[in-house]
């Protein structure tokens, strides 16, 4: 019996939950979520499927924990890149580069968090469209900052806005390492990209 | 007992087949590919669980259906938009606006099969990851053309091809009737900012 079954330390358990989602992602991309069990996950952190109930009450709380994460994370970059500069071209540079690298380096957790939102929980589900909503929000604030201030001259800010987005969360299905690019490769030229769909 | 389970006339078994896939095409954007029955699907086209074998062997082969004609589409309306017009730039435009117009009219259909990849068969996926290596090269021979002609200038076609085929596949996942554009409207802001994007 794993040790972590009973009364584990804080630290502990923060390691054997972090392991466990680890071991998520992994089973996750390789079966799919819906082919995945619950001891898949449990042999891959090397714990016992009871120990898994110990930390998440089920497989689609782990993939809900994912899918905050990676959620939170774009979120979290997106503000970072607004704050960072008045001018709305260089939070933009800065928005779809960190994005881009972010979604190329994470590219097995982001293509889960986008292709398994369809297995989540109805009240999980709206909570991640809530982030969802806001990361949107952000990258749309910026373009239309950029053209009320007359930076970026683009027909629809929304529509531009929706297109760069895109190209975002799409690098998680194509990007590969070994393809070619690095993640800033990648960032470099997306955030040259986006400048040029706005018309900055 | 259903009629078209013995000896089906071709005409009658053609529209049999096309009303089980639409019927697949409901049920497994309802409940998703896992969540989806055989029994649903059959209930949905008004026919009995047995009569669907008679035309489909699997839930499986029914998602490989879908998938086919949705990527077999797509890449006819490409090499149209080739064939049409010796500009590079024309053939973008036209390749992105029909692209475009295409996934946000059959938005459901495209999630599905854009979503739902994991599910298919290896021999199925083979043929589909076939037809998506296509669609691929297509696109970024207009790119690369226009580029060798000095029509369009950036700095990297392959990048930049990449990233005009993520904005047309993400369509299916935020497009919506009712948000306020229609396909028509999507597709022709989504041609001038793949034209910005290649620096026409």
């Amino acid at each position: 019996m794993d040790e972590t079954e009973t009364a584990p330390s804080p630290s502990r358990a923060d390691s054997s939950r972090s392991r466990l989602v680890e071991a998520a992602v992994r089973a996750f991309a390789e079966k799919g979520f819906h082919g995945t069990t619950t001891r898949d996950i449990a042999t891959g952190a090397q714990m016992s499927p009871a120990a898994l109930y110990v930390h998440h009450r089920s497989k689609e709380e782990l993939l809900f924990v994912i899918s905050r994460e990676g959620h939170l994370a774009t979120l979290e970059l997106l503000r970072r890149a607004r704050a960072a500069d008045p001018d709305p071209a260089e939070q933009l540079r800065q928005a779809v580069r960190d994005f881009a690298v972010h979604h190329a380096r994470g590219h097995t957790r982001a293509r889960i968090v986008n292709y398994e939102l369809a297995a989540l929980s109805e009240p999980h589900l709206a909570e991640i469209n809530g982030l969802r909503r806001a990361i949107d929000a952000e990258l749309r604030g910026i373009v239309v900052d950029g053209v009320a201030t007359g930076r970026f001259a683009c027909p629809d800010p929304r529509i531009a806005a929706a297109a760069v987005l895109s190209m975002g969360i799409d690098l998680a299905r194509w990007y590969r390492e070994g393809g070619g690019w690095s993640p800033e490769d990648v960032g470099e030229r997306y955030a040259e990209i986006a400048l040029r769909i706005v018309g900055a």
